[in-house]
């Protein structure tokens, strides 16, 4: 009810403000029996966590978890597992100033409103880092997943207006982490870093697109109306921050084929129905048809910009903001283990429900 | 968990398949004491019927309502509303040549895989036709916003290439149902009505978007981390059929703008905090902030063409398919009422969820 | 949220008031793949209709079901079941005398605090005609749990303070629909319907219990912590019309037990893993052990009684009430099926549910 | 779903083995705005915690807790509360013995059929410790009924056969925690404790009775068909470790009563609607009618004794458990405040969620 959780069966419930003493998730509904690979876990985290390279925030913090329960002897118990990582690094003074004052753009005004009052310190929970937790979790369900022989992949199509312009299946994207900005691409990643570097210097951010592939999905997964799997993954990637858009398949641009251009035609490949093209993006009617799944989720600029920018204080009195402390010029880089975790959460859920579709 | 229910508090439940009995709502949690016009219910499912123009399907449904329970003189009794369509104007012969065989880009094969079995006539749960449900019950939700003075107003702003180009503040929204395509700007309609007759003429179809504007929400409606307003705004677009993208404020344009140039500036309009700008879409940290809510939707092409497509039959041998019966050769002008729809039951959630925010 | 819901991945939504429409449910998250004997449907309506004997309601109503959804050529489709059942014999004008005024140990005044008004009709939404739908929906459960050899059967135990004094393995529960009373000892059902009689003449009601009894539910089911299966029992026995206690396996009496004395020894039978005892009501831990469940249900007597009573009216005057109409002296007979009906939902929805607890 | 959540809008999510890391709780939905006593916190877990006296388990646990997240400068932010309580004093090597054994009337067996392994410290996750969770939290809810002036008062009225033989109303509640036993009436409290005593020489356990007594509770509360306010508290109940029964207002004893004995009637006393007896426990129809609500609750006497009983170990080989380690002769001191802590969730639950019975 009050939006902390998601997911039905495979089910994580997210905690804690960016300088509060912790972050932590529960993840509620992980079948028992399952080997956890927790050297896994930090290493997703460390794709996500501050500090990684000069094109994103200079912030430092560790984000190492300590696992409270729900693995015995290395295996989950099918009861909740909680997972806990300390904050650290809390320069909380760096945010004094806005503790009256609502920074363009951000939750500061929208949370004193519907609270009445807010943790301002590094954003409190509207902070990004709320999302370490979700990685956290994803790190599980991504386990779960491999073991059904399923694997999602994210990487960073296009910072402002430079773009890759070739798709997913004409790439390597094992090739992702290879550089900072991961994107697979070597000669665009290059780019893309060089106009970071240039909008950091201008004190300024830019936004952009992060793709997903999503491969060794069987058919079936969805639920045909309100959750269609793709309705699903579209509400797990828009509740990421920043994000500001959502798209599957053939996404925008197919709206401007004919039906004759942008059905899939079925076709019988060595016993596996599969289909010529895949301007359906792997799920037809809201469940999947064993096609690779793959979506863009577009990302804006971040709010936060080492500029002065108008605004008003809590009493309504106009005011300046200026940014200060350690921000991300660009989140696209950071996103990338985000989208990946909020796509495996979605599926893992949905390869659970499916476990009622037939007697 | 078998996803044919939306919402927390405002909650509905539909049911029904295409040529079966009847479709039917069920909608719990809306509080007692709202005064319920029920013309403008038949009102509101007139808009999304068939057979009302000569742009869309010449299906011929009345899709007459009759309301079950939980309205009592007039009035809402804070128990369940059930309503019922029941179906009429079955052709389902017209669809036993897909018993056997799946017609690209529907649900047929998904749902087989699925289930084992579907209900092949006319699409059965999977048919569009299961909005008509949905439609039925966001006439409520719309006479409980109506209370609280907030307003729900779609309009078809693209078809294939052709679009209005102006932003919504630039036209007069109440033109919108002055045309069958339901564009609120006369010369772009008339483009895309003759797009349309176009490309039904060729027995294919064609896609585009609609756009949705929601005004009165006052600030602080949407839970701020997996349940941001915007995020459920985006699950409930992407659970319409034929859905492939969503995308709010300044959306997939935006990522291209950097920081200095999408940031919103507070002012204060004579006691009221308002932004000089709105690419935030009218929500900030994924709650709302007081300004105009503002989408897109992408919709792909109907995939039911009057051609012969290539496909799969259920034992996996390769067969065609050929488009029979009455379709819409663009579903837009129809799906006009559908976002409205959605749109007013998850504001009418959140209004009621926000109820708990604050002692 | 409004609690017209039950179940998780087996669920139901009832609707629908008394003197209404009609009364309905959807049956959401039955799998697909079940045949389903409609005649069962009506044969277990039928069991709880009023009018049946003499020492029950002479109310008359044929309970007639229509099957709107769902089930296709006879088999479930995995898409939502609606059920309604339309209300007849409404003898609303029995109920305008208590339009204005409370009866005593009624939901009258509670619904009027709650919901600022009422469908005084026949009790509306509070009367035990709700139970109809549920019955109706468990009759699909119940076919459900026959296939993977599940048996839920209740009878009346107690009424008054005539009780059987018989374990439920003493007894031939085949023998319970034998006599009007619903008792499978037949010198018990004589006394019962003897007082019941007796306490009907007197134009009073008397309570009793209900037992019930489970066999064939695998080890396994039930969720350890808020949502055990004898937890979910209760609730789902609390949520009926009159109940006022449940208690399982060896219950309030079994509170006076040392542990020595409660305690139920493990032993092999023959590969089979079994308890000596079953004090534990076949629930352990909130899991099932396989072994038979049982439990009782206490329900008060009708509050409908053929006396004046002193009670007050919406603006708080005293004033009295006299029933009026066609009421059960007693609610036990017809509370079998009910009480069946809600068990059966219960173990169906943990059955699907534990699929998901190993790998 | 896996069961490990309590409540709809005020929830609890708890998670941790009894002898793993940490236990702990997320308290989501909790109003912003809330000031919190933290002490109080304590208190109410040192009331739980073993080793109080030497009528319950010697085991000694600080039971100190951690607030991660949600209060800030001491007011409740709206966010999610996380609370953890590291485990101590932690003897698994007491638990060997059964690692491959199953406990009579324990949930080893269940667990492991269930999950197909188990954490068998200490009972892992079946252990009454996970308690201590639900009463952190319910630390808050009392807080939250504390400002809307309603109390929540549980005691032991009953040990063995030894009861107090009182209604609450003819006792002074607040002596409750003046005896080690937590009864009211001193002199039944000698009684019980002189019981619990000799039980423990001879290495046994027994059972009893808790009852507990809501006042303030306005009338309204409670969803009226399957969520019924007694519905819920007999589920939170009978989810506590070793529940065996539930019963409210005049419960099992008032089947016996005729309607004309069992009824309330109304009266208007100066201004409010009062019931002149309260059979029905202040709840009626499943929604509060203002008056005291109160219930009972039964506890089997707990499973662990020190003495030799008989078993089967994993794979069905007879063998012979004997207790060990430091266990309670009687559950019920220790399960007061655990009981006032489920009645406190579900009140405040239903307390959010009444508002939105209403436009």
């Amino acid at each position: 009810m009050a939006g902390n959780s998601f997911g039905e069966i495979f089910r994580i419930s997210t905690f804690g403000e960016s300088h509060g003493v912790a972050l932590g998730v529960i993840i509620d509904g992980c079948p028992a029996g399952l080997k956890i690979d927790t050297a896994f876990i930090q290493a997703e985290l460390d794709r996500r966590k501050p500090g990684q390279s000069n094109i994103v925030t200079q912030r430092k913090e560790a984000d190492e978890f300590e696992i409270l329960s729900g693995i015995f002897e290395g295996i989950t118990q099918g009861t909740p597992i909680g997972i806990i990582i300390r904050n650290e690094d809390q320069k909380s003074k760096d945010y004094e100033h806005i503790k009256d004052s609502f920074r363009p753009s951000h939750a500061d005004f929208t949370y004193d409103v519907k609270y009445g009052s807010r943790d301002y310190r590094g954003g409190g929970r509207s902070s990004a880092r709320e999302t370490a937790a979700r990685v956290a979790a994803a790190a599980i369900a991504k386990q779960l997943l491999a073991h059904f022989g399923i694997k999602v992949q994210a990487y960073v199509s296009k910072v402002g207006k430079i773009e890759i312009g070739k798709e997913y299946t004409e790439m390597d994207l094992s090739k992702t982490e290879d550089n900072i900005v991961r994107c697979p691409d070597a000669e665009t990643a290059d780019k893309m870093i060089e106009l970071i570097k240039e909008v950091k210097k201008d004190g300024d951010t830019i936004g952009g697109l992060v793709s997903c592939v999503i491969t060794g999905v069987p058919a079936g997964l969805g639920e045909p109306v309100f959750d269609k799997l793709h309705a699903d993954l579209g509400k797990a990637m828009l509740s990421i921050n920043a994000a500001k858009g959502f798209e599957y398949g053939s996404g925008f641009a197919g709206t401007e084929l004919r039906g004759s251009e942008q059905n899939d035609a079925f076709y019988n490949d060595h016993g596996v129905i599969k289909t010529k093209t895949n301007h359906s993006g792997g799920v037809q009617g809201g469940i999947s048809n064993g096609m690779g799944i793959y979506f863009n989720v577009a990302f804006k600029s971040v709010a936060t910009i080492m500029q002065t920018q108008d605004s008003v204080d809590k009493d309504g009195n106009n005011t300046s903001v200026t940014g200060r402390g350690r921000h991300d010029p660009c989140v696209l880089p950071r996103a990338v283990p985000i989208v990946e975790a909020m796509a495996a959460l979605v599926i893992a859920d949905h390869l659970l429900r499916n476990r009622s579709s037939k007697l």
